[in-house]
């Protein structure tokens, strides 16, 4: 509790925020909601095939649609994150429904982009470790090179004229499996997206665009309270961190199971993925009660970015550990993967790393 | 020069330190190598086969045989380095005579008690990597565990009961790898001691204990100067190290060329090996100057130990990559290597993250 900031409580002399603003932001996610819908739908999305982005429309009309979905991806978001946190203030039955839908919705969208951005990251990680790609330095702050999501086509191949025999075909069977993963998760989510399962949340939303079902006396309550409990428990949760190890450079805490037997030897991420979650409510609850308008918390920012970055290398880790475990592999390979494995294992101590100070910083700058 | 300390200059009010005091020192030094000489004589060193601790004489003997070699090569390093930093005050072709003689000599005594400790820092990195060792973690700081050398005997064999087949089989390849260099350094450094090559060094350092070959004018000569210009050259080397870079933690260049097709990948440490040299250099001066029994600076031990870290991790790295190479051997073998090679790169890079932070303090601490 010690170390909670104070984005609420800083401006609680201001205006009471009620029931009302809720309504209004849930109207206004809704609608963006049903906007990139349409967008994606005019471009096409539901009737590609989904093997590259030549299959319809072009390049062009390939982006619109990664921006439509990624539009789709957030609102989901951002309804399903304030139907939580603000659930005393809603119709029980109405929330409960829609809520996991739109969790597998945001899901089931967020696969495709991920495997590209994995990949990417792994490419360019084996570039750098061949010494042959002018990737600049990173020291401990924003996060590193990461897929920007632009990419329906085939991500940004690095150069691979200079790498070794192992880097070549680690990047090689890489390439394969991700690439083999992304174009499934393409299909899957077509596939979603023109399910009567997605016409149900696709309808229960355009109902909360222009109706959200508030409780009787929610539009007079006070939100701060629940914005609060909410802030409260993202404490709570990074208070249990390891943040005194975190903070010490070069702990090698990130690493210490990297050969462990253990098919899932990093259950040490997962309060650090927890926390992400609960960051990224307590944004959308000041996105509630302060308004889309109020200025972002540049910390707040670079906490939420250090723990984006922690997932995306935790999750890179696992995926250059899984493809060492494919069959009659090359000891050459399997070498360069333990590398590539342990590199991004790294980039997972220097995340928690960059959290720590940028938390460090928010409590410290508080008033 | 701007990071140039002080050790010198702060105490240049004192007494004039002049060539008498160099020849006291290069005195005592040469009577501790002969000393030390007949200390492994009469553990029978120069008889043993080289086999193991249980060849002659016991596990107590071959430890008092270790102790012995590391006093040769302590005042072996000692002598050659003072004739380096003073040369202009002795004899030249007398000094130049007996320098690489030393230098060969405390080159094969260090072989046997290096490849020992490669081994045990390795097997431990692989049990830490496992997750079964209750290995401290190591903060920016101290080195972490390295052989003490009193290991004559098979150094500790960490607990191998809960390591993946990889990792089981990894250690057990560096095991035999740097087990067989290290019985095949422990005979050469034993035919070393036995040749007459080493009974040529051993006479002239018997005539350095009682006279020391200085020009006329040196028994009256100021040593500051000479002492002086070895710390500008070490201040200098430092000058020249990315140490923006080495501040900043997680700056992943240490692993840069981890994977890079050139057999020799990290000429990047080159530059903080000839920094440890020079350190060395600089703190044999300091104590011909100051004496023996000044004050040791912590802050320069801390730097020192930094740079011992740094070359142990740099040459483990190394080895984990050599034993990569070994023909048909397993993927899993080869991966755990790849990860063990990439952690002592990360050892490298917290190695000059702590040398970094030592010598600033050293230079932001003096008056």
């Amino acid at each position: 509790m010690a170390q909670r900031h104070h984005d609420l409580t800083d401006r609680a002399a201001g205006p009471v925020t009620t029931g009302d603003a809720l309504a209004g932001y849930l109207r206004g996610q809704a609608t963006e909601f049903l906007r990139a819908l349409r967008l994606h739908r005019e471009t096409g999305g539901a009737v590609s095939n989904g093997s590259s982005s030549a299959s319809t429309g072009g390049a062009a009309s390939a982006e619109v649609r990664v921006d439509a979905v990624r539009a789709l991806r957030r609102s989901a978001r951002r309804i399903s994150g304030s139907l939580h946190t603000f659930r005393p203030l809603l119709e029980p039955e109405w929330a409960e429904g829609i809520r996991p839908e739109l969790a597998w919705l945001s899901g089931t969208l967020a696969l495709e982009q991920a495997y590209g951005a994995r990949l990417e990251r792994l490419l360019l990680a084996l570039n750098r470790l061949s010494g042959s790609a002018p990737v600049p330095s990173q020291p401990a702050g924003p996060a590193g090179p990461t897929a920007d999501g632009r990419a329906a086509a085939h991500p940004a191949t690095p150069d691979r004229g200079n790498l070794t025999v192992g880097a070549a075909k680690a990047g090689a069977l890489l390439d394969r499996q991700l690439t083999l993963a992304r174009t499934r998760a393409h299909s899957t989510a077509l596939q979603a997206l023109g399910s009567s399962r997605f016409h149900a949340v696709a309808d229960k939303v355009a109902v909360l665009a222009s109706e959200v079902l508030l409780t009787s006396a929610a539009p007079a309550t006070d939100l701060r309270p629940l914005a609060t409990a909410a802030e409260e428990r993202l404490a709570d949760a990074v208070t249990a961190l390891p943040l005194v190890t975190a903070g010490s450079p070069y702990n090698a805490e990130a690493l210490i199971h990297g050969l462990s037997p253990d098919p899932a030897p990093h259950p040490q991420d997962a309060p650090w993925h927890q926390v992400r979650l609960l960051l990224r409510l307590h944004r959308y609850a000041c996105e509630v009660v302060h308004g889309r308008s109020a200025p972002l918390d540049v910390r707040l920012l670079a906490a939420g970015e250090a723990l984006d970055r922690h997932r995306d290398a935790s999750e890179a880790s696992s995926a250059a550990a899984q493809a060492a475990r494919t069959p009659r592999i090359a000891p050459a390979t399997a070498y360069a993967l333990g590398v590539l494995h342990a590199d991004q294992r790294h980039e997972v101590e220097a995340a928690r790393y960059a959290f720590q100070r940028a938390w460090q910083k928010q409590t410290i700058g508080a008033p």
